[in-house]
C-alpha cells in the first residue's frame, strides 16, 4: 500500500463496473450491462472516476484493461438514464454531470498506469471516447467507432473529444467524425490510427490481456513515464519538453531497472525488470 | 435577422465572387474567373474576409460550400494582379496584404458554421490553404494540391498553412509538401488525410451541396459547436479542454434539438431539428 | 562569413563525426563507428550539438544531410559508453548528459537550414529520435526504427520524443511505438506517416543527397523559413500563426528570389535563385 494514504478507505466493492485486479498488477475493468450494450449510467461514471483515483493513490495496479461484456463495448451515455435525466436537470446539476464525465476522461489520460481499451462491436457516444481516452486500443474486426453526440443534438466535442480526436488522427478526419457522427468501421479505424492493435475476430479481449500481462511485467515506471510524458507534452512547448525529458530520463537512470538491463546485457541474460 | 445588427448595412451584390444563399441556410459561394483558374486577386480577398464576417454576424448561414468553376478549385494568388502588384508594394502595404489573407482563413475557421470546399482540378498556393482551412474537403479524383509558396520564392508558411497543415496530415507530410511545393494528387491526399470525402469524377459539387443540406437541415447549433471546439481545443490543453467542452454541452442540453432527440426517440420517430 | 562573429574560432576538425560541407551549401555529416552500428558516444552528441551550432552561426549550408555507415543508421547510445558510464553519475552529471542530447535535438529543429536524415538498417533509440527530428526521412527498404527506451529501463520520451512523435504520426501511433520500443519496418514506417520519401534498396543515401542538392540550389531563404515556422507553430495558436506567416511573407515579398521568379515567369525563363 502506498505511504500516502489519508483518512479515506478503499472501496472494494464497486456497484457500477466489474473490477478485478489479479496480484501481477493486471485489473480489468469491465462495464457489465450486457442487455443494454453497456451503456453508462450516472453510477457507471461516478464508480469510474473514483475507482481510477483510488488506482492512482493505490499504486497496485500496472496496467488496466477496460473492456465490455457482450455484444459490444460501450453504446455510450442511456438514452433513458442519461438523456432523459438531464432534461430535467438545472443548470448547475447539468454543469456537475458534464464535469464528471471530463473528468473520467481526464482520469484515463492521466492515472499512473497504462490503459488498454479492448474493443469489440460498438464503442459509440462517451464509449467512444472513453477508448479514445486510452494509450491503446486493442479490437477485432467487428469493432465499430461512433462519436454520434450531434445525432442526438450535442456538440461532438465531449468529454475532452475535440481536444484528443484530432490529435490521434488528424484534424480532417476528427472534423468529419465529430461532426457527422457517422460509424466508423474497423477497417477505416486501423488506417487513420484509431486501432492500437487489430485482432482476430473475437480476440480483442485476450489480446488485451496479453497486452496489460507484459506492460505490468515489463519496466513498468518506464511505462508510466512514458505515458506521463505523453500526456503532458500534447500540451507543451519543445524546449520544455526537451527539458521535462532530461530531468525524467536523469531521474529514472538512478532506478533499478536501468541498472538491471546493464547487469543483465553484460552477463547475457534477461532482465528481471522491477518496475522501479 | 441577427439582433445584434448595427448601422453596417448588409452587402448584398459581391463583385469578385458569386455568391448564392437559398432560404434553407446554404450559401454557395463560387470563386469564378474560369479563364484564370480562379486566381484570386486583391478584390476576391478582400469579398471572401468580408463576406464571411457578414454571414457570421447574419446567423441565416447553417453550411456554406466554397467552390470554383471551370478547370479547377483555385490557382492561388493571380501571378499578374498580385505578385506583380506587391512588388511595388512598401513595408506596411506588404503587412496590410499578408494580413489580409491570413484573415480570410482565420474566417474559414472561426465562422460558426460548417465550410466545405468542394474540390476538382487545381488547388494550389492560396487557392490549396483555403481548402486546408475548410472543414471538409470533398474532392473529385481530378483534384490535386501544391503548397506551392516556395515555387515564388516565399515562406511555405502562408496563411497559417504551418500551423494547419501538421495538424491535418503530421509533421513530416506537412513539412514535405510546404517545402517542395511538390503537387499532391487525390490518391496521396486521400491517404493522408487531406481529403475528408473522395467523390466519383465530376462529383465534388454535388457531393459538397449534398453535404451542406445534411449539415443545414440538422442539428445545426451542434454542428456549430462542434467546429467551435475543434478549432479552440487546437489551442488548448487536456484539461481547459474538458472544461470547456463540459461547459458547451450544459448549454446545449438546455436546447430544443437535445429535448426534440429525446422526444423522437421515445415516440420511435425521426427527429425534426430546429437548429438551436 | 557572417557578419555576426564573435571570438570563436571555427572548428574545422571534428573527432567524432564525418564532416563535409561542400561549395554550394551542401553539409553531409556522418556517423562513421560501423563496427558499432554507429552507437553514439558523449563525444558524438557534444560534437552534434557543436557543429550544429556553429553552422548555424556560419550561414554557408543551406541543406545537411545525416547519415550512417555501414550496415545502418545509428543503434543509438552506446551500451557500453553511454549506459554503463552514466551508472555511475551523480544527479548533476545525469541531468547534463540528458540536457546535452535533447540540445542536440533542438539544435536539430532549429537550425536554419533543413535536415534530412539519410536512413538505411537500424535507426534505433537516440538514432531514431535524430532521424524523427529531422525534417526529412529519406528512407530505403531496410529502415527500420525502434524507440527502444523503455528496453533499457527507461521513458519513451527521451530527447523530446514524447513531443514529436505524436506531432509526425498521432498520439495512437506514438504511444505504441514509445511504450513498446517494438521495431517498425519501413512499410508501417511510411504508412503512418514517420518516412518522408522511401527510395529503392541501397538509394537513401543518394536520394538524400539529391534532394540536399535540391534545396540548396532553390530558394534556400524560403526553405529555411517555411522550416522555422512549421518548428515554431507547433508551439503557436492559430491568431499568432497566422500574424507571423504575414510578417515573414511581407519579410520575403523584399527579397530576390521573390522579384527573380516574377521577372523569370515574365520573361518565361528558369528562376535564377540566391537563396535570399
Amino acid at each position: 500500500m502506498s505511504p500516502f494514504t489519508g483518512s479515506t478507505p478503499p472501496i472494494s466493492s464497486w456497484q457500477h463496473l466489474r473490477v478485478a485486479v489479479d496480484e501481477t498488477g493486471v485489473a480489468t475493468v469491465t462495464l457489465a450491462r450486457p442487455d443494454k450494450l453497456n451503456a453508462l449510467t450516472f453510477g457507471a461514471y461516478a464508480d469510474l472516476r473514483d475507482l481510477l483515483a483510488q488506482l492512482s493513490r493505490e499504486r497496485s495496479v500496472r496496467a488496466l484493461v477496460l473492456a465490455g461484456e457482450g455484444r459490444g463495448f460501450c453504446s455510450g451515455g442511456d438514452v433513458d438514464e442519461i438523456i432523459g435525466a438531464t432534461l430535467a436537470m438545472d443548470t448547475a446539476q447539468l454543469l456537475d454531470f458534464n464535469r464528471m464525465t471530463g473528468q473520467v476522461v481526464r482520469a484515463v489520460r492521466e492515472c499512473p498506469f497504462p490503459v488498454i481499451a479492448a474493443v469489440h462491436g460498438v464503442a459509440a457516444g462517451a464509449g467512444a471516447v472513453l477508448a479514445l481516452a486510452a494509450d491503446f486500443r486493442v479490437a477485432d474486426p467487428s469493432a465499430r467507432f461512433a462519436f454520434l453526440f450531434t445525432r442526438v443534438g450535442l456538440s461532438g466535442g465531449d468529454m475532452g473529444a475535440a481536444y484528443l480526436l484530432p490529435r490521434v488522427v488528424g484534424l480532417g478526419h476528427a472534423t468529419r467524425l465529430l461532426m457527422l457522427g457517422d460509424q466508423v468501421r474497423a477497417p477505416e479505424a486501423e488506417r487513420i490510427g484509431l486501432i492500437s492493435q487489430l485482432t482476430d475476430e473475437g480476440g480483442a479481449d485476450a489480446a488485451a490481456a496479453e497486452l496489460a500481462r507484459r506492460l505490468a511485467d515489463g519496466p513498468a515506471l518506464a511505462y508510466a513515464q512514458t505515458k506521463a510524458l505523453l500526456t503532458a507534452e500534447l500540451d507543451m512547448p519543445l524546449a520544455a519538453s526537451v527539458e521535462l525529458d532530461a530531468s525524467t530520463q536523469a531521474l529514472l537512470m538512478t532506478g533499478e531497472d536501468y541498472a538491471e538491463f546493464h547487469a543483465a546485457f553484460s552477463a547475457k541474460r534477461s532482465p528481471k525488470w522491477q518496475g522501479r
